[in-house]
C-alpha cells in the first residue's frame, strides 16, 4: 500500500509516519520508483505498536526505539528479550526521596523478594521503582503503607500468572515478546483503571451516603 | 519555622516553595513581621503530599490543585470527596482509538460492571479510562487481551478491598481523603513494579535458560 492508504488505516498523519521512518522506529517501505514507496501489513502491525507505546504506555522516542531494537535482536534468548525490553518502561519513582528512606526502602524490597523466592535481581530496574515508590510513600508520612505489600504482591503475581499464560499462547518468539511489551504497558493501565473502578464500588459501600444507589 | 528550615526539611527549593504559595498549593505562612513568615507541620505535610502527587503521581500542577481543593472542602461526603478527588488522577487512553473500537470498548466495560455488581456510573472517568485502554489494545491487534479482565478485575477487588481497609484506619475526614490520594497514586506505582517483578519471575520459569539462577 502507499503512505497514504496506511495513514488512512491506522489514523496516523503521513509526516508522522515519515518522522517514525527517519528515527528509525518503522523500517522504510519498499521503493517502487524513485519516489514512491510500498508498506504492508507488518508496517501496519508496527505502527499501531509505535502508538500504542507512545500514548497510551507514555514512552518517549528514545524508549520505544530500545524497546523495538530489543523485540527486533534475534540473539537473545525470549526471557533476556523481555528482560530488556520491559526494563526501558519501568517507571522512575522517588527522585526526591532523601537517601537514608531510600536505603531502607531498599531493603525492604529485598527482603520482600527473597520472602516470596521470586527469581530476580535485587538491582533490576523495578525493584529499584518499587523502592523509590515505597521511599516516596515513607516520605509523606505513609510508612505504614508497607505493611499491605503481601497483600500487593499477592495480587501481582495472580495478574503476571495470567499475563504470561497469555503470552505463551503464541508460539512466534517475536510475537511472545511484542504481546508481552504490549500487555505490560497496557495492562498497567488496565489494571489502574479496575482498581480505581473497585475503589468507587467499596468506597459507596463503606461511605456511600444511601446503600442501593450507585454512586459516582 | 522559617521558609529555609521548611525548605532544609523537605528539600523543597525556596523559590519552588514560595511558587506554590503563589499558586494557591500551599498555605501562606503567618507573618511574624513585615518580610517574615513562619511556618508549621502542616505546611510540611501539604507540602510533601505536593511533591508526592506532582513526582510520584506525575500530575500537573493544576491537577493538583484541584485534588487539594476537593481534599479541603468541608462541604462534601468523604465518598464524594474520594471521587472528586480520585477523577483527576485517572489517566487519559486511548485517544488515538478509533471510534468504533472505542464503542465496543465502552459497551464491554459497561458489561464489566454489571457482571460485578459494583456500584459505579459506566461514565465514571475509570471507566472512560479502562475503555480507551482496551480499545488501543484492540487497535494494536490484541483485541484478545479482554479475555483477561476477569482475572485482572479479581485482582484490583482484592487490591480495593485491602486499600479501603487501610484507608478506613484513620479516623478524621481529612485523614482519609489524604491517605487516599496517596494510596491510590503511589499505590498504582507499588504495584506495576510488583507486577513486573513477578513477571520476571514467572519469565524465568518459562523462557529461563538456566534453572536456579537469578534472573535479570
Amino acid at each position: 500500500m502507499r503512505i497514504g492508504e496506511l495513514s488512512r488505516r491506522t489514523g496516523v498523519p503521513v509526516p508522522t509516519i515519515k518522522y517514525y521512518v527517519r528515527e528509525g522506529l518503522l523500517p522504510a517501505g519498499r521503493l517502487t520508483s524513485p519516489n514512491q514507496a510500498s508498506y504492508d501489513d507488518a508496517h501496519e502491525r508496527r505502527l499501531r505498536l509505535i502508538r500504542a507505546l507512545l500514548e497510551v504506555g507514555g514512552l518517549k522516542v528514545a524508549a520505544v526505539a530500545a524497546v523495538l531494537a530489543a523485540i527486533d535482536d534475534p540473539g537473545r534468548s525470549v526471557h533476556k528479550v523481555l528482560g530488556a525490553a520491559t526494563d526501558r518502561i519501568v517507571p522512575r519513582y522517588g527522585d526526591s526521596a532523601q537517601d537514608e528512606e531510600l536505603e531502607a526502602a531498599r531493603e525492604e524490597v529485598s527482603e520482600l523478594i527473597g520472602r516470596r523466592g521470586w527469581r530476580v535481581d535485587h538491582d533490576n530496574p523495578a525493584a529499584e521503582a518499587l523502592a523509590g515508590a515505597l521511599a516516596a510513600l515513607e516520605g509523606v508520612g505513609h510508612g505504614e503503607f508497607t505493611g499491605l505489600l503481601d497483600d500487593y504482591a499477592d495480587a501481582a503475581e495472580q495478574v503476571a500468572g495470567v499475563d504470561i499464560a497469555y503470552v505463551g499462547r503464541w508460539a512466534g518468539r517475536d510475537d511472545v515478546v511484542e504481546r508481552a511489551v504490549i500487555g505490560t504497558v497496557l495492562g498497567d493501565a488496565v489494571f489502574a483503571s479496575l482498581r480505581r473502578l473497585a475503589h468507587v464500588d467499596v468506597s459507596a459501600r463503606a461511605f456511600g451516603d444511601e446503600g442501593g444507589r450507585p454512586a459516582d
